[in-house]
């Protein structure tokens, strides 16, 4: 049985001297304090210039854009093959009309870097989401023709203005009509403010673990609130971190909804899709949750047959320097089997033959 | 088996007085547009001025002060005793001279609404955060001697700092001391930048669905990451909304801390209590979650016998008027006995058995 990972994320060459040739977030920089030690900063607060280079961003070295490590991970962890996508904030700060030409390149460079290791390695695609909607569109169906592409990595905020924008209407068109399912992926976070006065104490975790759910849950109810898939009835996402928290929300959101007098003297709470409709039909889910709590439900809200095995490499590594298998893996993998005792074929399924069924791998 | 209601609010007279008496958020007011119909506006963002009176805030009627009211829905949903709570945002916005007295007159008046009706209400009584610590002692002393308390509410914001704050200490170590348990609830949310440009066209979904459980889940995670439960090995919190988010993210909360640089060279890793044993050990879940999905993680989480029903009565009532039962708390019961496939024993724990035990009521 193949294991899959639909969650891993590549900073190809090309995307690696962008960051480098700029000074704002997102940047990567070797700062005058630790000249041999290069750091990757591309959250919102991670760029504070009071804190010594070593607590800005996160080291960043060869295992984010040799695709040999990726490779070398892979081995390590018993991963056949690997969906990369590039990591946040993808090309979502380029200004419109260098986005087109940079979306290019860093496909066919992934493309590239898939054919290089033949059923190891397939790719979601990134958009140039800042370009005006044609030059978006024509990527769509140039994807199609790059033999490793399997749908394309999106963000929150969409065009700017959030996945619920009705500008995104001829993009998630195309990306119905032709097939290309959205990786769905948090990068902006919540304000530094909802963290309270103590958060620098705590690290990056509370922006993190919470953060970064949120933000898809919000997204993603934003996307169900607007209609998108009364519109689109065949739109396919598969959200990160097994829906934010979705499947936990889904029931308060189903009855916020129902108890709404604004949405109800609108029309809005009759004939639409609720929300368990597209969790079933509409919605993948990847298993990068941590815990069996979090994956059975999950499970409960999708389908073990819509669940998709995930590592999120090469962030969350191991701090102890001597690990050799990296515990956000294992955890996962454990989290897996802990979900389905004594249901051998259900954990096979999200460990990999449902990413090969459902992004036609191998084929 | 008895039916107890943990999650259920009232505002008694003399807060009712008290929000006629404002003009400013939280208040209750007969707007000149529509003179006969009372508006109660509690929640940051409710009081747009640009909207008709009739879309700010909620309707409110006796059924949120009169305590017949509350009893006449006991007995249609079968709910045999309710621990009633002052409903959000309780007296965080008083200045601080005031809220002192604020609190034992109201408390005053909720144990005498209790004394009315013999096994059916208890009460959480309310704490005037505003004021020195050592008059929200006191407070805390003087609730035990009121039959009929058996915890106090409390929003996420303490003192003004959250939760974490070290000077809720001596607060904690009352609470602590005098077996005092905390209902921990939301009513801050988020910011509305948080919830995009089409917000407002989802009437009040997105911050009642996401906010308030987002909200909740931060709070609870600055009070893990500060260490409260290591200094206050006995603090009991029972979470509104089966915790927010708490049972479906609790993973990815312990594989972000255990990958944090930050914490790590800070010593902060290692020796302390991690959040899968304060969940079974000093929280408590309502059953506020409206779905099976959601009960069942969150049974997964803090164990069966953590397990609170409860309604958000006078919230949420059906947009129907000629509803008999409220949907709001039909999918409740329904979760419930979803959940709990031929264990009947196991549901009577979460629909009353629990909270007597855990709450010490009719003793």
């Amino acid at each position: 049985m193949p294991i899959v990972d639909v969650h891993t994320h590549v900073y190809p060459p090309t995307f690696v001297e962008l960051l480098r040739s700029r000074t704002s977030v997102p940047y990567i920089r070797n700062f005058p304090d630790a000249p041999d030690s290069a750091r990757l900063v591309i959250l919102p607060g991670e760029d504070d210039p009071s804190m010594p280079s070593t607590s800005r961003g996160r080291p960043i070295g060869p295992e984010y854009y040799d695709i040999a490590q990726k490779i070398a991970f892979m081995d390590q962890h018993r991963i056949d093959t690997s969906v990369i996508s590039l990591a946040n904030p993808w090309l979502d700060f380029l200004p419109s009309e260098e986005a087109g030409e940079a979306a290019k390149k860093i496909n066919d460079d992934v493309e590239e870097q898939c054919a290089r290791y033949p059923g190891r390695l397939y790719a979601f695609g990134t958009l140039p989401l800042s370009a005006p909607a044609d030059t978006v569109v024509k990527e769509i169906e140039r994807l199609g023709s790059l033999n490793h592409m399997r749908g394309v990595i999106m963000g929150t905020s969409g065009l700017g203005n959030g996945l619920d924008d009705p500008a995104l209407d001829p993009i998630y068109a195309a990306l119905e009509k032709h097939e290309q399912l959205i990786f769905l992926h948090p990068h902006y976070g919540l304000p530094a403010s909802v963290y309270g006065p103590r958060a620098s104490e705590y690290g990056h975790v509370l922006p993190l673990a919470l953060g970064f759910p949120l933000e898809t849950t919000i997204a993603v109810t934003r996307m169900l609130l607007s209609g998108v898939w009364d519109r689109f009835k065949n739109l396919k996402v598969l959200l990160a971190h097994s829906g934010g928290t979705l499947p936990f929300l889904a029931g308060r959101i189903e009855s916020c909804i129902a108890h709404d007098g604004h949405l109800k003297k609108h029309g809005k709470i009759e004939n639409r899709r609720d929300v368990w409709e597209i969790l079933m039909a509409n919605i993948y889910l990847d298993a990068v949750i941590y815990s069996p709590v979090g994956l059975k439900a999950a499970i409960d809200a999708s389908g073990a047959d819509r669940l998709l095995f995930g590592t999120d490499h090469p962030f969350f590594p191991p701090l102890e320097e001597d690990a050799k298998e990296w515990h956000s893996v294992t955890t996962n993998y454990g989290a897996i089997s802990t979900a389905f005792p004594g249901k051998e074929a259900a954990a096979e399924d999200v460990l990999g033959n449902n990413a090969v069924r459902i992004l036609k791998l191998h084929s």
